[in-house]
């Protein structure tokens, strides 16, 4: 079923010369499928393909790019076991979590077919001509959004279905309207061939035009580049590293028409614990967190990893109690060799800075593919004063900061960099008492979570999952939820334009029964 | 009344050394109040005090915020035709111009003081917890919009009110919550420091933070970038050159953390003449574009710089008839030396590109600081091979382009930059046989007119003022209407949060009354 080619639309093909296999992380082996990097050629065959396909299907109704979106979903259900099988041999997770991503992804699909076809979510706005007002007649404006063009999404490591080839950034920009190009994660370049058979296959059987969708293999970082650089490349979306956000971001800024690049860049996720929650609470948190900490191998935008309290008895009971909870839990594989090996380096960076101890390390106890968790401890003073410390370390690694004080904390909290969500553990009012507290933490993040942890983001409308840089590059928008849509669109206003020929959204008579703002109202009602 | 210092706050200050006047275009002289260029000390502590005030300010009530608008609004009132006058020797203009221009201000401070008030521009978005949800509970998850902090705006040369010191963007950026610190526009600095006394006056009469509000002169570009590169400044509003604001975004791109840059740098707007209006109303047509084409001096950013027809009797009648009414129009001052200067150095660039053809030049007719309007007409083959003729002449320059076809046409389209605005000339019906031009001009531009001219912008909520680059650096915002407030805030998801620490806007009781979708439903309810 894995053909390790490249789909220039609905065409297979593997023109270059560059081939790269996938590995195995639990059996710490390469995987059988060999894969064919995409060509200079084929990349703009991509983009000419989905600029030809922008044209028509940036015009087609809500209610067939519904059908395409749940087509899509299905096809990836029809896909059963084998692709569980794919992305489980691809990223060394459990076919649970493969099975609940999975969940996540058609639940989200199926999320924006919902929204469009129900539509409206173009914001339609309109205000009416007033032919006879002085000094000049106000003209008739109608206003709601359409897409930008092709969009080049780059999906993450950490999760081959819910981040990748179908994942949240593909299906809003389907939804938007904009044809999408997907830069395939050499990591699960199997499971993202397969995911993309299945969208592949939806666009045949919903009909929309060829070029809606392309995926290309890549193994290094010149597809990517060629994509961004691409003048027919209208945005992108990245899930990973900041380094590699940063680059892409770069680029684009620098193009001779710049475009919008929303790349989401993991953090550290920062947890403040209030004094009285660590006095009176102290084993129930230790627990929660060590098991936040350790989930799916640390391997977690959202991953927990500095905790902020006040120094003294309590909060060493915590620590102790967080270390002795965390080495209960059985390590697992991480998801490649080149990740491991970035967090073992990542994580004797940190423990060479100095002031910094280690609490507890799993390091002689567990196979080397695995992520071996450590806890570590600081103080205030020296956190402050090294911003080494302030970096993320992607995988099961966390840090205490043992602040002096509230001032201290407060501190602390302002000077560190944008965050994607920001938790507070509180006994019940004591949040009262650290307004300033939670007021700069709430200026440094996307979420504040109240007495809970940063894993585990509910795809729904009310959440945020971006946040100030570098948590993501624009923190206006989110990468979850059905607003993350709006990253693809951009409103338009039509003055005075005949009504037969506007938008169904924006005719007088209303003929999708959206709600739309006439006037200043929120109504249903034709015009 | 006009001290020549800057507002660093509340306080005049004028540390710097750098000194300079403004310029009164219709006597062609210097004005006789000395300005003084802030120095880096000042543009420091100006930013210092934005950053403190943005603790207060971010939180404080829509109410209050409305207060501090209109009372903007009223203050600029209260300064009565002292402003005016000022206005009028610092710009050329008319005072019949500068009396509508303010309108235009103190309406817009006040729409945002009104949309404030309200509240539900937030767009809270509530989804309530579901604690039994298998396998795992619904957290309850709480959404709204909030201010990003400090913005920078950089004011218009051409609308010294409306794009300038208390215009679009320091309105709604203020609406959003955000502290402003307006780099003045050295053009009318005068105009520029009486209506931020006025902000101030507003500020301390409604007891709104001292740094809420700056006043920066500058004769150069120092001020600007060293605002730009400031770490506590997050956001930059600008209206100005493609040169300016290009320089701006690749400034604020290659920060340590990227700031949102939201410049509208102009365009050519191009308008499509169709056959047929062109054979029946061609003089109709002619005398509109006659008008629109040297209103102001043609130093609106909506002035329609390219006129697109079929080649033909039809359409040489309409050339004919555009430059005999154009003739008869009384040129006008241009706003600074400087201005003229460029429209005639771009003029004459112009003039010398091979093909190009003068229909009529006002050159030798009017004295030198008057914007002397040009028609000109080149052929769509000549147009579509040189990227230059693209490019707009700020001031009263037109180009009729002549095209052999539909088909030449349509590929004239698809190749032009990004417009603020693109206007179609219909007979009627005739619009329906040119679906893919339509097409095509929609996927270049902001706003589309249908019979209309693209001078004049409309404020409402209906309105789009922006476009695709390089009509501005962001084409998913519009800097003109209510929802320019867009640009300044972000989403930020409350997980868990105890309903008496939630901000006004989404507790359970809905205090402010305002507009929420709760789990899917919109509605003023409380929960």
């Amino acid at each position: 079923m894995i053909t390790g080619k490249n789909y220039i639309g609905n065409l297979l093909s593997s023109l270059g010369k560059v081939t790269f296999k996938t590995f195995n992380p639990e059996t710490n082996t390469e995987n059988e499928y060999i894969f064919t990097e995409a060509s200079e050629i084929e990349i703009n065959k991509a983009v000419e393909l989905a600029t030809e396909a922008f044209k028509e299907y940036s015009k087609i109704s809500g209610l067939k790019k519904s059908e395409f979106l749940n087509q899509i979903a299905t096809e990836i259900e029809v896909l059963g076991d084998e692709l569980l099988k794919v992305y489980c041999e691809e990223s060394g997770l459990t076919k649970q979590r493969a099975e609940s991503e999975r969940g996540r992804t058609v639940f989200q699909l199926r999320s924006f077919a919902q929204l469009v076809k129900e539509g409206s979510w173009v914001e339609a706005t309109i205000e009416t001509a007033i032919p006879n007002r002085k000094p000049t007649p106000k003209p008739d404006l109608r206003k709601m959004l359409i897409p930008l063009g092709p969009v080049v999404v780059f999906g993450a490591s950490n999760f081959p279905f819910a981040y990748s080839t179908a994942g949240g950034d593909t299906a809003s920009a389907l939804a938007a309207g904009c044809p999408v190009i997907v830069k395939s994660h050499p990591m699960h370049a199997g499971t993202g061939e397969m995911v993309a058979s299945a969208i592949i296959k939806a666009a045949e059987k919903t009909a929309v035009p060829n070029g809606v969708f392309s995926n290309l293999n890549s193994s290094g970082i010149d597809v990517g580049v060629n994509l961004v650089k691409h003048p027919q490349v209208k945005a992108v979306g990245f899930t990973g590293s900041m380094q590699g956000g940063r680059a892409l971001f770069d680029l684009a800024a620098k193009r001779k028409e710049p475009i919008p690049v929303f790349a989401e860049m993991g953090s550290v996720n920062p947890v403040v614990l209030l004094p009285n929650a660590v006095k009176n609470n102290f084993k129930k948190w230790a627990k929660a967190y060590a098991k936040s900490i350790t989930l799916g191998s640390g391997q977690f935008c959202t991953n927990p990893g500095l905790l902020f309290g006040i120094k003294g008895v309590d909060l060493t009971n915590f620590i102790q109690k967080l270390a002795s909870e965390i080495v209960k839990i059985q390590p697992t594989c991480m998801l490649h060799p080149t990740i491991i090996g970035a967090y073992e380096k990542n994580k004797s960076t940190m423990q060479n800075q100095q002031g910094l101890q280690t609490v507890v390390d799993l390091k002689n106890e567990t196979p080397t593919n695995y992520g071996r968790q450590i806890i570590t401890t600081v103080e205030g003073e020296t956190f402050l004063k090294n911003s080494t410390l302030h970096q993320e370390v992607f995988g099961p690694f966390s840090m205490v900061v043992q602040c002096e004080d509230k001032e201290q904390l407060e501190q602390i909290i302002t000077n560190l960099e944008g965050q994607l969500t920001g938790t507070l553990i509180s006994d019940g009012d004591e949040i009262k008492a650290y307004e300033t507290i939670v007021n700069a933490l709430q200026n440094r993040v996307g979420r504040l979570i109240f007495n809970g942890v940063s894993t585990g983001v509910e795809v729904c409308g009310a959440m945020v999952h971006g946040g100030p840089y570098p948590a993501s590059t624009d923190s206006r928008f989110t990468a979850v939820g059905v607003h993350s849509i709006k990253r693809w669109v951009r409103p338009i206003s039509f003055q005075n334009w005949p009504d037969n020929q506007l938008p169904d959204e924006l005719k007088n008579e209303n003929p999708l029964k959206i709600n739309r703002n006439i006037n200043g109202e929120q109504t249903i009602k034709p015009i």
